[in-house]
């Protein structure tokens, strides 16, 4: 499974392509930041996020997109940028036809570190370590994507067999219903 | 000129196309709101969003489209969606190569109704009045979307005649600082 993660932002944001195969073992792709000029009409810096996530998706053809889920933060002027960013960039996804999962920051981390709260450092330090990079990739949201990919690989596993779990409760619970409904008009007919 | 507004929302996405000329004279041209299913994935409902928002354009060949700007409010959930379909809306109308613009929800109210704080019914009230509508538009997004083009209509040549005299400061200013430095030089040497 090859992942596209992005850390979504007007100023930088960061691409990371990761190969995962069953287990553990990942590889890094390709890893980059773009960057948008902060005096620019805010449409034009949208739009060069998008056709940067169209051209990576054309040129790596991730399976699926796995995108940071943001939340309202201290800075709300940030966060909005960032909000947007992320629904331009799973707007590239779905258009490409792929799949887009979000993680939270603290799924992130945890998946990577196994800590909810590890640092900016530890999160890269992690990454070249389970990426086998010789250098720890920079700035940080370049390693924050690599992080979500990885973080993608070794959960969406966990995630299908959650989802095919409550498919087949669903599946179930509607059968009960069906045979309540039968077994009550039986009754009263 | 004629202006697309667009009331950002993921549940209910608010389109109205207004045309204005130099004065106070706007017409209603069409007028609709796009609705996606709350339990469909996000990234499929921000990629209908973006789709009525291309079609709209290809159909009634706006020049100009007036997004609200969207701020932290109650429910972060909501304004998390609303921002990242405002995102969408944007590089929708930056890929046409049209211009972008963003009113605040007081500026709205402020320009069609004269008071920054009106409600949703004098809001509604006040673009059917000014549109010659025989009806009030529903639902509120629907007359949030022509609010937001008239404003734009009405706003627009006072934005205009201020980002030309600010260009113009710094035209001054930039002329002035050569002059200073040119002066400087002659004096050092």
């Amino acid at each position: 499974m090859r992942v596209l993660g992005v850390d979504p932002g007007l100023t930088r944001c960061g691409l990371g392509v990761v190969d995962g195969g069953g287990g553990r073992a990942v590889s890094c792709v390709a890893v980059d930041v773009v960057r948008t000029l902060p005096d620019a009409p805010l449409a034009r810096r949208l739009l060069e996020v998008s056709d940067a996530v169209e051209s990576w998706i054309g040129v790596h053809r991730p399976d699926v997109v796995a995108i940071e889920r943001v939340f309202s933060q201290h800075n709300v002027r940030t966060v909005m940028g960032t909000a947007q960013a992320s629904g331009v960039v799973a707007v590239a996804a779905a258009r490409a036809g792929l799949p887009v999962a979000f993680h939270t920051p603290s799924e992130v981390k945890a998946a990577v570190t196994g800590a909810g709260r590890a640092d900016k450092q530890q999160v890269t330090a992690m990454v070249a370590r389970v990426l086998g990079l010789t250098e720890a990739p920079r700035p940080a949201d370049a390693a924050d994507a690599l992080a979500l990919a990885i973080c993608h690989c070794w959960r969406a596993p966990m995630l299908d067999r959650m989802a095919q779990a409550e498919a087949r409760a669903a599946e179930l619970a509607r059968r009960h219903k069906a045979r309540l409904a039968a077994a009550a008009k039986g009754a009263s007919s």
